[in-house]
């Protein structure tokens, strides 16, 4: 049994049983193992960056870690941006980087770099596999870091020679740390603060927003003293729809944010930070809550959340009376002019029960939680890094954790371009993903920035031009099709509700290019 | 005038014109500054893998740098795996990475990353700007950086309010350090070794390739000695065809580049280094000279080249009659089946003058130097860094540099997919390319890696699909046509041949997918 062979089992006895890949030489060892554990479920990506996307995409639909396989620093480098996004939703990554043989490194052949330096800006665990006899430990070693609660990108790099190379056999595998349990002082700190019945912002992560049960928890507790609950800006994965509470949550303009939070005296931490701007303007403030509030922690990130908000709830005697959630109410589908608006009242009038919603749509997703509010229970998975080109991957990973969900990825044309190649990965699986373009032929996002930036003056038609993909206009459908998934262009509600129809109805993958 | 307006004038009176670019918000100033320096040419890219290759293969033609605009950590993530390719080549690059306002970092923002950490392993000089008073000094230290001897990749890093904040006016352009000259000791060492006759290769870098006349006189002093000439593997700009000497360049394969060396006593290295394997492999040599060879160093790859080489050849008062360089002669064109060597000869007999040809056709290009041989004069660009995802980012960043001259993008279909989005600005910006997509459906070179490694034993079928991309088949015909560019599929060489034709003849970008 050589090294490869040995991690691979490895991986999979640790409960890794599918690796979205796009290999090189120096992993072919690796390649060539995985006939020796036809368990494991091996994803062809066509670019590294759909690989690091899929991986997070699967993690926040299971909770647990998907391999992904990547080929050497270039390869890793191209996997970086949405590898970002996965540290950033604490999703379990198990990320493996082939490198040159041990030896071989010296040399410094065309394809040698520094693969450790570019992989801890975006992992919480590093590893070089020494050699074969130790690289099957290391595998294991790699899983428990990657589900070290709340999750992370464990980084196992993989000497060529670590997988050629002679092994004792498999690794057993080893268990996380468990996850920290939030201190009785810290529940009572916050009882006696809810008690005092001064105005309060619940601000809740994603140990919240992805769990309706604990979700109505948060609500509950607010709803018996003087307290509200927001949601952090970006969740990793929100569960929402009908019959689930609505958190209100944080808008990315500054200004909607901090009216938002506006009024309250207190911020309490809910497996959340402190509320900061997506980015900083020029006379904007930096952090969103009110300068006088005061921020409270009850439970970090990699605490136990759930625990703390039971506790809590035991501590106050919250009644276990039932929260407002959301209604259940198909709406018509619309008709006339294709907006956003209408893309997304169609959605909510058509979705099945149980969707899955991977939300890149940008500017064009600013109405989109109170569009779909009413429609079956469903989960959102959103941008949370804040690094396009996140939304295909995400939804092609989550439809490979999911086969029996449907999958929508709502997509902007600029943001889709970073990593279209997640369309052929979504026909070669055969995934139930309907990918939503909404072709506005701008960064509609960046034509505002700039507006803003601009103050008085009107930008310049140098600047203008760098925000305009309507010079050659970009063609969805060609794409896609080349890409082999079937496509259609939309440009009018009507046209989108038929379209969008057929995309749930037939089996695999579709794309709709939505002219809005 | 704020410091991005100081930051691109100062950028252009240091000889940068050209930025390509993918911005965000945090961008947004410098993207609104440009109409203060409108002679500075703005390329919008779709995806940072195709800005930073662009400006790798501007570097290469030009001999300065381009500038690059990229977003935060992610934003340069994705332009990593060109930017090796970029350090590889030695190529000039001004990458400019906008951050979060200098105040706002703490607060660990969505996009906060550790972009210093990201830059340093493709970079050979890393700045974060401090303030807008000094952003414009900063930018003349990266350019005076990036053309520092032999040219390296100085990423400058750029807060948003050193954009935004007052600053004092342009910075003066600084002066890179002068190439350092060859000691005359080892001029006169290498002298007397080749006085002694013994069996010798000449193993010359970029320096060499790239010119001509260089080249010219390395085959002098080599004919006059029992030399030979041989090119290292992937030179970043290698001058070839019709008149210019025919270098050898060592091959891929381990075995081939083993044979090519056996014999040679002595291996000096003329501006390169130790030639070593690409790869690993088990049972193979990390190094290619014969063991017993001796390495000899006449320049390295900082130090000037060519003026060791013109000591070189007058200490050996090596004579000025011509020697063998290559014929003029087109062939004929083919016809019949179409195959890697169908494409080769076709452009041999239709390539014009002075042509451009980035080449990442990886197994489909095995065969393209003597086939190509006899062509008019042309550059040639190889993936230095063998990262894959450069020909048509390389391609593109060379029509950019070079207007009137005829670029060809040869390219796998498999390497193809990394950055296809560079067809799009070949389209935005009316370069004449013709982009030829090799398609044989598969990762052909890791099929045979995959045989190499696998022994005796055949590939599962597990291993096998990781190689294959005929399931689904992509259509390079349509997915060009949707990024602007015209499109062909040809199956015969004849309809190749006229395929390439037009493609010539036409002003423009266009695609031509050889089914070989």
């Amino acid at each position: 049994m050589n090294g490869a062979q040995a991690l691979i089992r490895t991986l999979f006895d640790s409960g890794v049983d599918t690796c979205f890949m796009n290999p090189g030489t120096s992993e072919m060892h690796f390649v060539a193992a995985l006939d020796s554990v036809p368990q494991m479920h091996s994803v062809l990506c066509l670019f590294e960056g759909v690989a690091t996307g899929c991986a997070d995409g699967y993690a926040r639909m299971t909770g647990k870690p998907a391999a992904t396989l990547l080929h050497l620093g270039p390869g890793l480098g191209n996997g970086i941006s949405n590898l970002h996004n996965g540290r950033k939703a604490h999703s379990p990554i198990v990320n493996i980087v082939g490198d040159h043989a041990t030896y071989h490194l010296k040399f410094d052949a065309p394809l040698t770099a520094d693969i450790e330096g570019l992989a801890r800006p975006v992992s919480g665990w590093v590893r070089t596999s020494p050699s074969s006899r130790v690289v099957a430990d290391d595998g294991a070693a790699a899983v428990a870091a990657a589900r070290t609660p709340p999750g992370q990108v464990a980084t196992l790099i993989l000497p060529a020679d670590t997988a050629w190379g002679e092994a004792e056999g498999p690794a057993a595998p080893q268990d996380p740390p468990p996850v920290a349990a939030v201190p009785e002082e810290r529940v009572s700190t916050i009882a006696n603060l809810l008690r005092q019945g001064e105005e309060t912002v619940f601000l809740v992560g994603d140990q919240v927003m992805r769990s309706a049960g604990v979700s109505e928890l948060a609500c509950r507790i607010a709803a018996g003293t003087n307290a509200r609950v927001v949601g952090n800006r970006a969740g990793a994965r929100v569960s929402r729809g009908a019959g689930r509470p609505v958190l209100a949550r944080l808008p990315y303009p500054v200004d909607q944010a901090v009216s938002l939070l506006a009024g309250a005296r207190h911020v309490v931490l809910v497996g959340a930070k402190d509320p900061v701007g997506f980015f900083a303007y020029p006379d904007s403030p930096s952090r969103l809550a009110p300068p006088d509030a005061k921020i409270h922690l009850l439970a970090a990130e990699d605490e136990d959340v759930p625990s703390a908000l039971d506790a809590l709830s035991e501590e106050l005697g919250t009644p276990a009376s039932p929260i407002e959630v959301a209604r259940y109410e198909r709406p018509s589908l619309p008709t006339g002019e294709l907006t956003p608006e209408a893309v997304w009242t169609a959605l909510c009038a058509l979705m099945p029960e149980n969707a899955i919603v991977a939300d890149e749509s940008v500017t064009c997703g600013r109405q989109a939680y109170p569009h779909t509010e009413t429609a079956p229970p469903h989960d959102w998975l959103h941008v949370t890094g804040g690094s396009i080109g996140q939304g295909l991957p995400a939804g092609t990973g989550a439809a490979v954790a999911c086969r029996d969900r449907q999958v929508f990825a709502m997509e902007g044309d600029g943001s889709g371009m970073y990593t279209l190649q997640a369309l052929w990965t979504q026909a070669r699986e055969s995934l139930n993903v309907v990918n939503v373009i909404f072709a506005n032929r701008s960064y509609r996002i960046l034509q505002g920035e700039l507006l803003n930036v601009g103050g008085d003056a009107e930008p310049g038609p140098h600047a203008q031009a760098m925000m305009r993909l309507d010079s050659p206009e970009l063609n969805w459908v060609s794409m896609s099709e080349g890409l082999g998934v079937p496509a259609v262009r939309v440009e009018s509600a009507e046209a989108f509700n038929a379209a969008l129809r057929r995309g749930i109805e037939e089996p695999g993958p579709m794309l709709i290019e939505a002219m809005v």
